[in-house]
Formats: structure tokens, C-alpha cells, sequence
């Protein structure tokens, strides 16, 4: 009988971010091509922890003082000095279980730590990868929710979009929803579900564009699958690790 | 045989025209709830012209120094200190005809006043009143194109983005269109136009709740229909005024 639900935002842009308060806030930091999804898939194969940086000179000395994995892109692909690169298929469970991993990226890792330097307390990360978990985190949890798109260099992006959306339309009973980009990628990932591969490619999606132009056709399919690597990266003293697991909460 | 078409990019929000080059572009101003649907009232009524000022404070003394009608409204309601609102239906022609109006709204004129000091050299105002007029004039200049969403205090609303996706829809044969929020908002407009007002009720947009509020429904409902004040509001020294139409040129 009470109005007392949480509120639940999107932020389309990297660039927005300071229009929301995100102190009292579960952050959500949403690089569905492909940061978010690496880091969901690495999780999910048994890494210790991700340590992300945002910078690939930071990437190559940590990797160097701890003896891990450098890994990261700039602009679609592997940055030049790191050992690996940005594609989930690049670290099955076999390579990377039990092992640290320095990660740097173009918009994911940068959105992370503007959400710190703005006070944000609790940041997980989302992609379709990990669909579930993170609305079932949400969900059980009850706090505020700020939905960050890492979008392209603060330009909005269909797939972030999308996947807000979908956790729009997953949680949005529980919670109160007085923001326009909330419904808007709702109803964009309404049109989109069914198939959002062939939605990313009819509607000129700019980084299906740039990642097929590097023959990432596979990895984008697979960006796009849902609970594919159903893990709940937590950010915790400057690392993702995987958290607890939630019991079912989306309606 | 050449792909030498001229650009076309939507910008959702003011915070985020810095990511874009607005000086060699035509850009539109889009302010639907109600700033760019008042304005091309106006001049489609016979105004002389509208001086679109940022604060009530310049409104008022502008108004009284040229002895002009004053107008604006902040948070959707009448500015305290002028003389109208922001609502179509208080300009008629008997009333509005061969004047000048000063004008100052939350954000659509705020809107105009950055791009102008990033450097925009062409400038125009897009409503759903005037959507032929607009798209005709961008197919015929051949220019890039900038669709400038005033949005709600910086975040995106979706008013104007489904105008912005009107014009996407109408013209983006003409444009080389490498935009995501462009394709977004055209995919918002295909869902909504059968029926812009009940899509904004259903999608619980946020300023039709505000303006409905101080009972405005038909101010909506007017904003949303096309073509009713077919007019093309260009700025041209410090003056919003009526340009001359172009020839039908959408598709």
C-alpha cells in the first residue's frame, strides 16, 4: 500500500552521468561490445578478479608488478602492448581460472571509474552474458538503480540501450520509474528481442559496423545471448569479482 | 555514383552537443512540450518576429524596452513577471499578427543559445507542427544536419526524440545517417506514430505527466499533430523569423 519503491534510471551516456546521483545507488556499468561481456565471461570461467584500469600505459605496469594477465582494446581492438584482447572467446575456463586479469577498454572501464569518482559505492557490471544475475541482484536488493551505458566516446549506442531496456523490462514492477530513457530503451528492446543481431544490422548500428569490419561477426552474436555466462561481477576494493548469486526476483 | 551525401546526427540531450561539430550544420532546435511548437505558432500566425532570450530577467527588460509582448514559462507553467505562456492557443493571428515576441522556456531556447555560442551559423526550430516545412528545407540545402533535442533539463525526453525520428524517417535517404541515436529514435517514431499521445501515456513520459498535470492535454495533443503551423522558424540576427519554404523534397 506504500509508494516506497526504489527509483530506476537510465543514463544513455557517460556524458549524462552527472545529471543522476548516483551516492545512494546500485551502478550498473553496461559495455555490452564489448567490455562487460569479457568481464562477465572471465568471471564466469573461475578468474579470481578483473582489475580494471583506464588507461593501457596503468594496464602494462600492473600487469608487470603483478605478474597477471594485460589485457584490453582501444577502438575495437587489442591495444598494442597488452597480451590480449576484448572477446569472450579468448578466455575459456581452462586459460583463465584461478588467474588475475588487468583489463583495459575504450568506454566500459573509463564509465567505472567516473562512477567512482562520483561517489558511487555499489557498482556491478551488466551484458546480456549475464542477464539474469544482474536483475535478480537488483531486484533482491531494493536500492535506487542507475542503468550506465559506457555508449561510444558519450555517444549513445543501440546495444547499452538495448540491454537497459532489458532489464527495464525485466524489473521495472519493483521498482519506481519516472525516466524517459528508461521507457524508451524498454520499447526499443521490445522491437528488438526476438532477434537483435539482425536489429543491430537493419538498423546501422555503428559498432556492429566497426566490429564486422574486424571479422567479429561471432563475438557480437555472442555479446548478444542471454545467461550465456550468469555471473555477478561486484566491484570491491578496485576489483570484479563474482558475487553472490541472487534467488530468481524478475518478473 | 558518389557517396557524397551530407550528414545527419540526433543529439539527445544539450550535455551532449559538445560531441558534436555544429558549425558547418544546419542545426534544428527541437523543443516539442512546447518551446519549437510555440514558435512556429507564432510566425505560422503572422508574428513579425520572436526574440528568444535565456533568462526571464533579459525577457522582462527586452520587452519593456521595445514595448513587445513578453512570454515564457519555467518547470511548464507561466513565468512569474511575464506577460504569456507557453501554449499555441494563445496566439491566434487576431492577437499575434505583425508582432514581436520575446520568448524565454526552459530548455528549447537554452538549447538555441548554446549552439549559437559553439558556433552554429545556421539554425532553425522543429516541431511536429511544422515537420514538412523542416524536412523539406534540410532536403533542399543539402547541408550536414544536426536534430538538437532540447530534452528536460538535460535528460532525453521522449517527445523530442520521436520528432527527431519523424525527420530521420522522412529524410534519411538524402543523409549518410552513421548515428545510433538517430536509428533509435526513427524506431521510437515507427512505434509511436500511429499514435504519438497514447504512446507518451502508455510510456509514461515524464512531461506528459507534468504537463498534464496543470491541465494541458490539449496543448499535448496539439504538439503532437503534424503540420498544423507549416512554417520554417530560421534565426537570423538574434530574431527568429519566417523563411521561405522549400519544394517537397522528403521521401
Amino acid at each position: 500500500m506504500t509508494n516506497s519503491k526504489p527509483t530506476l534510471y537510465t543514463c544513455l551516456s557517460p556524458a549524462l552521468l552527472h545529471l543522476y546521483d548516483v551516492r545512494d545507488c546500485v551502478v550498473v556499468v553496461i559495455d555490452v561490445l564489448r567490455a562487460t561481456s569479457t568481464m562477465a565471461t572471465v568471471l564466469y570461467n573461475g578468474a579470481k578478479e578483473i582489475i580494471p584500469v583506464d588507461s593501457v600505459e596503468r594496464c602494462i605496469q600492473l600487469g608487470r608488478e603483478l605478474a597477471c594477465i594485460t589485457a584490453g582494446e582501444r577502438d575495437g581492438q587489442v591495444a598494442p602492448g597488452l597480451q590480449y584482447g576484448n572477446s569472450s572467446f579468448e578466455y575459456p575456463r581452462e586459460f583463465i581460472a584461478g588467474k588475475t586479469l588487468v583489463l583495459t577498454t575504450t568506454n566500459g572501464t573509463k564509465l567505472l571509474h567516473m562512477a567512482l569518482a562520483k561517489g558511487a559505492t555499489e557498482i556491478i557490471t551488466g551484458a546480456f552474458l549475464n542477464l539474469s544475475a544482474v536483475c535478480d541482484h537488483l531486484v533482491s536488493l531494493k536500492k535506487n538503480v542507475i542503468l550506465g551505458c559506457a555508449a561510444w566516446k558519450d555517444k549513445p549506442n543501440i546495444e547499452d540501450t538495448l540491454f537497459a531496456g532489458a532489464v527495464v523490462s525485466r524489473i521495472k514492477e519493483h521498482f519506481s520509474v519516472n525516466c524517459d530513457a528508461s521507457h524508451m530503451a524498454e520499447c526499443l528492446y521490445g522491437l528488438a528481442k526476438d532477434d537483435m543481431y539482425e536489429f543491430m544490422k537493419r538498423n546501422d548500428a555503428s559498432h556492429y559496423h566497426r566490429l564486422t569490419n574486424f571479422g567479429l561477426e561471432k563475438d557480437i552474436r555472442h555479446c548478444l545471448t542471454a545467461d550465456q555466462a550468469n555471473v555477478l561481477p561486484e566491484y570491491v576494493d578496485g576489483k570484479l569479482v563474482a558475487g553472490p548469486l541472487s534467488p530468481k526476483g524478475g518478473t
